[in-house]
């Protein structure tokens, strides 16, 4: 059976990779800490990418690493920039090209679909071949990282694509660190308290269930087409409004917002085109907003008639 | 007067530049070796930029800092990419936030418009809100330190503009480490050798005097524009072999040149829109090729007549 090596697997997108790759791979699956879930079919390995000598050892005899960590956030990434290059940008080059000189085959990157545009999408959403310019240090980075990888890539050193993801959500997101809004929101809806929304709460974003996220590192493991970037997304903008108003739906609770002056970092419209993904990857999403907030309302216990509002 | 640190002063850019600034500005020039050349006028500092104490005394009371060092060369820049991430990238990034830290004003970085394009231009040459897709460590470098400066410019922590030099030459330039096509032409005629040209000298380039990429700089200085990046080209494609035929013109001598298999890494036309500089900069180019071409022959001491073929 093919061997994979998870990098990051304890995250909220590594955990469900763990659960999709469960019957088709071996799993070597480090992470900074062992999670307390159930992925017992999991071999975990606990340190860090910064120690190259246990990631030699993890990655030695796999067939594949999938590169979910990120040494950085959106929101901090801004105040040390030089910090950002060599504690982000080299910290997974020093990865890679770890794994590169054991024979690794093949290295799948979780780029940032939400950050490395950096612009409003056009009709049809955003495409990969057009610009570039993100607005933080997380998108610079996740970019530079792309472009050494599909350098790696077309020098024939090694196979390597990466997945420019665009909003995750689902079953297993924490509300935590400013990051999925979905998450934050279901949160607020369980403690009653009030959710702050930066600007008046139009801004659109490309929501895609983790599920079928997992379902496209998946596909990337067997990946045989030209490129070495795709988008994965719904390929179709929801404002961050009609979310709520789909989860106060999908829970029958109330969910109290309070809109505060926007971040001049963020976009309008973010979207995906996701063509590529259906033609290289044969890959499409498979769950509805509806049904994904459905599910994750649930696994967070908030199902409409769950429990007594 | 203005006070302004050049590193890398001691290179080909450099030491026009220094040249250039003389009479706007107390120049002090940091280098790995101090240069041979009569450039009296300027505060000669030794050293690495890898040195964090010695960058912070160098740019103490400068109210602008020029980077025109190279930590890499593009065709050894793909050997180790966590190397060029680490040594390039975070090393810029380091000495331009120590600059920001100690009030610096003004930094303006000298970026490759012959490699963070990556692609033939198009009609009308390359714009800078185009995709960028470098073919090279180097230009990925380039690039990302392009885009985290931009960051820094736009929080308005410090201004920042990155220069996208096309292909420079003129006098001062050494026929070193395989760059520079005039330099290297030239010391072919010198030497009687033959010069080996990768695919068949149709491909085209744009080529812009020291001099006038000197007062590119020089403007900068002075920029009040939005843009944290500008091109700076002759904005006209001229190919090697046109560029090979004027040579021979201008020096009246033997070129002989031997056709080798295409680089895959090299794109066939690149030219760049200047529009942008002449709009945000006040510059145009202003030495015409054969113009630039016959000054240059001329301190290389090959001019038409200069001595018997």
């Amino acid at each position: 059976m093919t061997r994979v090596l998870v990098i990051g697997a304890g995250g909220f997108m590594g955990r469900a990779l763990c659960a999709e790759l469960r019957d088709r791979a071996d799993i070597v699956g480090l992470d900074i800490a062992t999670p307390r879930d159930d992925l017992d079919h999991v071999d975990w390995i606990t340190g860090s990418i910064a120690d190259p000598s246990l990631v030699a050892s993890a990655a030695d005899g796999c067939d594949a690493v999938i590169f979910l960590a990120n040494a950085s956030l959106p929101a901090s990434s801004q105040a040390h920039l030089a910090h950002e290059a060599s504690a982000h940008v080299a910290a997974t080059l020093e990865v890679a090209e770890t794994c590169e000189a054991l024979g690794v085959a093949r290295f799948l990157f979780a780029s940032s679909g939400g950050t490395v545009y950096g612009y409003d999408a056009p009709e049809g959403g955003l495409d990969e071949d057009g610009p570039t310019r993100p607005r933080n240090g997380y998108g610079v980075s996740k970019l530079a990282i792309e472009h050494y990888l599909r350098l790696m890539h077309e020098a024939g050193r090694m196979r390597t694509l990466s997945l420019r993801i665009a909003n995750p959500y689902g079953e297993g997101q924490r509300a935590l660190r400013g990051q999925g809004v979905v998450a934050a929101a279901l949160e607020h809806v369980r403690n009653g308290t009030v959710m702050p929304i930066w600007g008046d709460g139009t801004v659109e974003r490309d929501f895609v269930h983790i599920s079928d996220v997992a379902r496209a590192f998946g596909a990337g493991l067997d990946h045989e087409g030209r490129s070495a970037t795709i988008n994965i997304g719904s390929g179709e903008p929801v404002s961050l409004n009609a979310v709520i108003d789909r989860l106060r739906a999908v829970t029958g609770r109330e969910l109290r917002v309070d809109y505060q002056s926007e971040r001049r970092i963020d976009v309008h419209v973010n979207a995906l085109s996701i063509e590529r993904a259906r033609e290289e990857l044969g890959w499409s999403p498979s769950v509805a907003l509806d049904e994904g907030l459905r599910r994750t309302a649930a696994w967070w216990g908030l199902s409409q008639g769950s429990s007594a509002t």
